[in-house]
Order: C-alpha cells, then sequence, then structure tokens
C-alpha cells in the first residue's frame, strides 16, 4: 500500500467545489492506501492573522473530514502544529535549499503581484510543504496543478540532501486528482471562494435552497431544445442525480421540456439529501469538541510516531547529534 | 539580574582572539546576570554539512567553555538543537517578517557576495536568530559589529508581532562588549581563523612555542628605544603579564633593551601557564564524554522549561490550540 499524504487547509466554509474537487478522492484513498491527511494550521499562519479564526478553522476542517467519512481508525488524521518535528525538518532542510529554487516559484510571486504583502512564511512555504511531505516519506502526493511546481521543489531538496548525506528521503511522486474536473460555480466559472460563487456544503436548507436557485441559467424557453454541455445547471445535476434520472433530464435537455426551475429544486433536494447526514454528523461533533480534540490527540500520536522515527535519522545524518 | 543571552559557534579551535575579544566577558556574566549560552548546532548547518565535524565541533565547543570556567550550575548552558521549540518559534516569526527587512541584510549579501552560494538557510539565519533570542526573553545579547543588524531584526520582528497578537515577547537590547579589543594575530592583523594567524589555546607546549616564536616584530636593534603601542608583541604580552612585569617591559622599550626574542619565550610561558589549568581540564571532559553529555542534557532541561513557557503563550496568541 502507497502512502499518500494530503493537508487541508483550515479556512473557510467547504463548497460543493471543494468536495469534488479534492475531498471525495481523498477521503477514498483511506481503501487503497496507507493515508496521511493533516490540517495545515502552521501553514494557514502565512495568511490568517487571527487567534480565534484560526482555531474555530482547524475544529472546523476537523468536523469536516470526520463528517463527510473519514475514519481516523483507517487514517493518520492529525492537526500539523501538533507534530513540531516538522519545523525542525524545515530548518535542516533549509541549509539545503538553494534560494534560486524558492525565488523561481510561481505561486510567491503571483501573491506577491496580487498585492499580497510578501512575508518571510509566504517566500519560505515550500520548505515548510517539502518537511510535511519529506518528514512523512509519503510517496504520492496529490497536488492541484498550482502546487505541481512545489512538488519539485520537494523533490529537488531531498535529492539534494540524499546525495549529501546518503540515502535518507523516499522521492515523494505527485498524483494529479482524476476527479479534478472544475466544478462550476452559481455564475458558471469555476467554483471558487474567491469569486463568490460558491455552493456552500454545510448550509441549513432554507440558505440552501436560495443558493442553488441563483444559479444563472439562459432565457431558452421550457419546451425548445438544449445543449445539456453547455448548461452550468445540468454539470452540477450529473454531480448528484443517479444515473437513469440523469439520463431522464438529459434527454429533457435534447429533446425539450427542461424546465430550469424545476430542475434547481430537485437539485436542491439532492444536494440537501447527499450532504444531510454529514450535516448532522457535523452538528454533532462541534456540539461534542472535547471528543473531536480526543480523536486529533490520537492522531497526532500516531503522526508523530513516524515524524520522530524520520527526524531521529535526519538528526543523526547532519551530526546534529553528539 | 538581567538575562543576557549569546550562542556559540561549534566550528573550530579556539585562539587567544576569541577568548579576549569575547569569551572571558560572556563567563563572567556569570556573576551579575542570568546567563543564558548556547551551543549554536542549527546554526552551523548553514555552513559544515559534515557529520562528524559538525559531531565533534559541538562537543568541543562545550569542553572549551567548561573548561575555561563556565559553571554550568551557575548559568543556563545547552546545545540549540535540543530545545527544538526554537524551530517551530521560528516558523511563527517567519509569517511575521517582512521579506524586506531580511533582504535588506548585510551579512547575507556579503556572504553571497564572496562567493559562498546562497542557501535558504543562510537567508533566513536571522529568524532562526531570533528566536534563539525571544524564545529565552533575553534582555541583552552581547553582538559583534557585524550582529547588530540582526538585532535590529530581531526586535523589528518583536515589536510586530506584539502589535498584532498583544504584549508577548520582551525587546532584547544590544551590549557591545567593553573587552572586544581587537587581539592582533602573529602578523599584526586582527587575530582571525580567515586570516591564519591565531594563536590557538589548546596547543600543546611544543606547537604553541613555535606560534609564538612566529610573531612578527620589526628588526630595530635591542638596545634601540622602541614605542611599545606599535608593537605586536607587546599587544599580546600586556593580555598576559601581570602588572609591574608589563611596567618593566614596557620600560625597556622606551628606554632600549627590549629583546623580542626573550619577550617572546616568556610570553610563551604566561600563556602556557595562563591556560594550563583549562588545557587540563578540556583534556579530562574531552576523555569523560559522558560527563559532557550529562551537563548538556541538564542545561537543555533548564532551557526548554523556559522555552516551552514562551512557546505556549505564543501558540495561544496566534491560534496553534483548538
Amino acid at each position: 500500500m502507497k502512502r499518500i499524504l494530503s493537508g487541508i487547509q483550515p479556512s473557510g466554509q467547504l463548497h460543493i467545489g471543494n468536495y469534488f474537487g479534492m475531498m471525495k478522492t481523498m477521503i477514498s484513498n483511506m481503501e487503497n492506501a496507507d493515508l496521511y491527511v493533516f490540517i495545515v494550521d502552521l501553514h494557514a499562519l502565512t495568511s490568517v492573522h487571527d487567534r480565534d479564526r484560526l482555531r474555530q478553522g482547524t475544529l472546523e476542517a476537523a468536523a469536516d473530514f470526520l463528517a463527510l467519512g473519514l475514519d481516523p481508525d483507517r487514517c493518520t488524521f492529525w492537526v500539523q502544529s501538533d507534530v513540531p518535528e516538522v519545523c525542525e525538518l524545515m530548518w535542516v532542510l533549509s541549509t539545503m535549499t538553494p534560494m534560486g529554487l524558492l525565488e523561481r516559484c510561481h505561486s510567491y510571486k503571483d501573491k506577491v503581484a496580487k498585492g499580497i504583502s510578501p512575508s518571510h512564511g509566504l517566500f519560505s512555504y515550500p520548505v515548510l510543504m517539502a518537511a510535511d511531505i519529506l518528514l512523512f516519506q509519503a510517496e504520492i502526493v496529490p497536488v492541484g496543478k498550482d502546487q505541481k511546481q512545489h512538488l519539485e521543489v520537494t523533490r529537488d531538496i531531498a535529492i539534494k540532501f540524499n546525495n549529501t548525506y546518503g540515502e535518507t528521503f523516499v522521492l515523494p511522486e505527485p498524483a494529479i486528482s482524476e476527479s479534478t474536473a472544475i466544478v462550476p460555480g452559481v455564475d458558471g466559472q469555476k467554483m471558487s471562494k474567491s469569486y463568490g460563487n460558491t455552493i456552500p456544503i454545510f448550509l441549513d436548507d432554507k440558505p440552501l435552497r436560495k443558493r442553488v436557485m441563483a444559479i444563472q441559467t439562459d432565457s431558452t424557453p421550457v419546451e425548445d431544445p438544449k445543449d445539456p454541455e453547455k448548461c452550468n445547471l445540468f454539470a452540477l445535476f450529473k454531480l448528484f442525480a443517479p444515473e437513469d434520472r440523469l439520463k431522464e433530464v438529459h434527454d429533457l435537455y435534447v429533446n425539450g421540456g427542461a424546465a430550469y426551475g424545476y430542475i434547481k429544486q430537485e437539485l436542491f433536494e439532492l444536494i440537501r439529501d447527499y450532504f444531510g447526514e454529514a450535516r448532522a454528523r457535523k452538528k454533532e461533533l462541534l456540539e461534542n469538541q472535547d471528543y473531536l480534540r480526543e480523536v486529533l490527540a490520537k492522531g497526532a500520536e500516531k503522526a508523530r510516531a513516524k515524524a520522530v522515527q524520520t527526524l531521529d535519522l535526519v538528526r543523526d545524518r547532519v551530526g546534529l547529534t553528539y
């Protein structure tokens, strides 16, 4: 079984795009991999300077994943800062990281170009990410397009370290997740918090319905045929509808008779039901934070056992033992 | 009692310039301050990529200081990497460090200009130094001219953190040590490892004598008057000779009769005797490495108690608690 590692941002309201773009596959990795999942609160400090928001975000992210089916007994699930060994490894890796490698990173340059004031944390983010991955000797790291270069940086650092001090780190491979199909937002653009076009997963019924009703469609009359592949609403419907019903609606599009209003109502019900159980479970978890903390503490213990093993090896290799 | 903090490089052979330039004062701080002294093995990784050299250097540095009179019961004395909390604090501080602050650091630019290949460790060195200082809430940090800017960086980061998250860190003050009088090397330039002009402290008698005999002097005949203030040999003699003997030799210089060869022989004997006891103690310590490790383990425990206190506060302030 391969070891797969994924980090989760502790910020913000989960939406359908997150779920189908990344979470669903990640959670399903429990079945066929040695899955490591962690909430990246240390990384989050590069953008969140609000104590309560970070605390709340961390707990919510934990509740989100557990509610959606992540089984902490079938994977290793923890909060990044609970395994501080990652910071020590980061420093050691820093001394093996040519500045040019970081200076070439697009993500940093893009953020600065967008007006984010450049902190050293933002700049050195890829080294912490390398430490995240190498500390657990991860073999596979699912990455989006924007993180692919950072995984290259991780590999470059690992290769340099191995060449200098002898074989120490597994070289991780990127996995471009199959199901990172783009999920459209209510306006038809890619669903993204920054576009304000999301359908959050854990909304209550009333605001959820309102959100679904806001999906933009064209003004073709009901009885006219329409191209389902060009319809934003259909793309979302496809994610939730059972196959036979999907076929029926597809035919309505092609032959005429698809009424957007009715389809939206149906989609609302599908979404509500799809996440219904998870929504209830999340509520329960947030009402029982002691349990949540207990789960995370156990996860940290498991993760730490592996981390200490790697770090002991690293300390010995570089001479931080006397 | 003020808390004074000093780091020691674990690299290389101690020489007379180190001793009178820094160590003597540092050790004497035991008397009148809450002294924190640590061996900076993590920093050393920015230049030492040789496991055995780093290990050996760390043990030697510990033995040097203990041999020269540092009393581990009257200060806190540890090896940097034994208190890994410093790396975690470094990351948190990184997220509070504007890139411009680091880009302006002369020390990094100078090193790169000298052809040292720029690693991220070298670049982010001042942030680790800030973590070293702030983790222990040090009030006074003795610094050489080359480190003064780094202490400014530390203060800037601390101020930014305090402004963002509320009063957390003590702002450290630099102390330009009084006795950083320049000690000349055998060639008359400042004594420095990089000039190859040092007189090491812990040489055996024969090579020590050879080294002292190599001190460059002019060719003024013995009976001619000479200016002691312009004489390299006299400057070194001054560091070791008792006052009355110093006056006699001073008079020989001024009135004629100072024979360089004899003065060198006398200086050799003075140095040998000055460090004689320390030399024997160092040998003993290196032959009893278990004791040395025990002292360092106890020191780490003491340092860690303080470190954990600060880090717990920091974690709470920024929201790395949930």
